[in-house]
């Protein structure tokens, strides 16, 4: 049973793959496409596996598009773990219509949190004025409405959600949290549904966009969700780029509504030069990166390894996608 | 029996007062030094109170001074309730003195918590640098080290520190508070003295200054406490000015020990013009004023009617102050 992963994550894992994997046949991508097994270069076409690990490293590296290509073009994948939290790339759809079982990870969920959360508590909290102020070396009394008094609009609630929710609770900000599925939630004061937004938007301080992205939420913050934001209010998009429309972003901005947005995913990634975000005195742009923590791949590694031993001893994986997210 | 209290005290206090306050001459004084009975003014000769409330907004009015003035000049002061949480002012030490009761106040904790836990995180994840890389229109992955990974050093656990540990918990950030009384504290990892400071401060990213200010504190950040701190750590001072040694710090600074200091406190307030503090890239100054947060005149009003109601059924008070606190 082959097993294909990452010559880094190989690495990282040293020697806690072993006990898991005794059995398992080990192959290695580096960034330089080489295949190896026990550090020895392999031919290409002698590499099927069942098992493949996309760990985070393979995205900025630019090794995905050969993983994917070996998960498409073989003929032995059964399962695939993958770092993304959301599995709108095509790509996904394509290896779950070829029949592999696909789990999501979630390591990422805690630094995008805290980026969300670090993010608003600066544009909160009267940091700015302050900055001003001592930049006119002028003492000044700085009168703010506390965190605790504001309102957070969380759009979609799965586990980044989940984690900034956690994070939020002792601060006493007051927490709603849309999503379909409906249910009760201990960590949010309330749960609504997506036809509740345009009730919700005028009285939030705070809306994040965490929604997978799918039919339904493709362009999801257009001219009347920017319409119905409270003037001042703060908009932060760790999401997917598709969810906004960026046209209507900017019309809002003039507006106040929001006041300001933190964006750290675009429709078009990298976000193009001359792209009217990276100029505006309202807007935020940080480079699809609020995933970057120094625990997520340790993180993803960890989930990997459970699932891994999961699948070997033929209990259900954690974390495991719906044939419907892909839209099958 | 008499009380006197601001005018904005009683205005806000409302019809919260009476039913607490039903047999009590209520007095007022206002800003522009006029003492008032049902609104109509009274001579300030026939002002001799038995009780005090020392709101906060008694403070940047300026009204201080007049409400001392009574307290120290008065026959019948019994108990007075303060808004400050710390009583180093000299003011508090004859109140004591003269034999009246003094109780502090705690509804500055949060917002104070609020603003050590903006200003670090602001610090710690890479804003700045996301700042810097969007002037420059660069897409660069930026990774950081997680808030969870961070270790915090509490120097000082009153009621602000726990406001704050309250708030960083759900992080899962390390940390360590220090007081002299020892004891047992669920809310930190670990309850460190005074003498393991030098130990402590080499490990810790962010140390916040939130300890009384009396003899033993007094420039307890000075030339060593500089030296043994971590490069390119926190320091936040929302304690007293008269805590820091204020050229060890800028010393300190220089080496990168600590990279950034935030201050809400000085030696002199104002801060004079042309101080150093002003424009040293590495300081943020803010103008004592952390304590500014739109819950804390109320929260201050309800500690006040609940030590008031105390008060008159002879009840103990809720955070009275030792005669020990101001060396009596």
């Amino acid at each position: 049973m082959q097993l294909l992963l990452t010559e880094a994550a190989l690495a990282r894992l040293g020697p806690r793959l072993a006990p898991v994997a005794r059995d398992l046949d080990v192959v290695t991508l580096n960034r330089d496409g080489v295949f190896k097994r026990n550090g020895e270069a392999i031919a290409a076409d002698t590499v099927d596996p069942e098992i493949f690990w996309l760990s985070l490293d393979s995205f900025p590296t630019g090794m995905m598009p050969a993983l994917f290509g070996k998960v498409l073009q073989g003929t032995r994948g059964r399962w695939a773990q993958v770092f993304s939290a959301g599995l709108d790339n095509p790509g996904f759809r394509a290896v779950m219509a070829k029949g592999l079982r696909v789990s999501k990870g979630s390591a990422q969920a805690i630094p995008i949190a805290e980026y969300v959360v670090a993010h608003a508590f600066s544009l909160l909290h009267p940091i700015e004025p302050a900055r001003a102020a001592q930049a006119a070396g002028e003492w000044k009394r700085l009168s703010f409405t506390e965190i605790g008094h504001s309102r957070w609009l969380l759009v979609g609630f799965g586990t980044i959600g989940h984690e900034i929710a956690k994070r939020l609770r002792p601060f006493g900000a007051h927490l709603t949290a849309v999503r379909r599925s409906g249910g009760v939630e201990p960590s949010v004061d309330r749960l609504a549904q997506p036809a509740d937004l345009p009730a919700l938007l005028p009285e939030s301080d705070v809306v994040v966009l965490a929604c997978a992205l799918n039919d339904e939420t493709r362009g999801l913050a257009g001219e009347a969700f920017f319409g119905a934001m409270k003037p001042g209010s703060i908009l932060i998009n760790i999401g997917r780029g598709e969810l906004v429309d960026e046209e209507a972003l900017r019309d809002g901005l003039d507006r106040d509504q929001p006041g300001h947005a933190v964006l750290d995913v675009f429709r078009t990634e990298p976000l193009p030069a001359g792209a009217w975000q990276w100029s505006h005195p309202k807007v935020r742009v940080t480079a699809h990166t609020s995933n970057g923590g120094d625990g997520t791949l340790t993180r993803g590694d960890d989930q990997f390894l459970e699932n891994l031993r999961r699948y070997l001893a033929g209990e259900p994986l954690l974390n495991e996608a719906a044939r419907s997210e892909v839209g099958l």
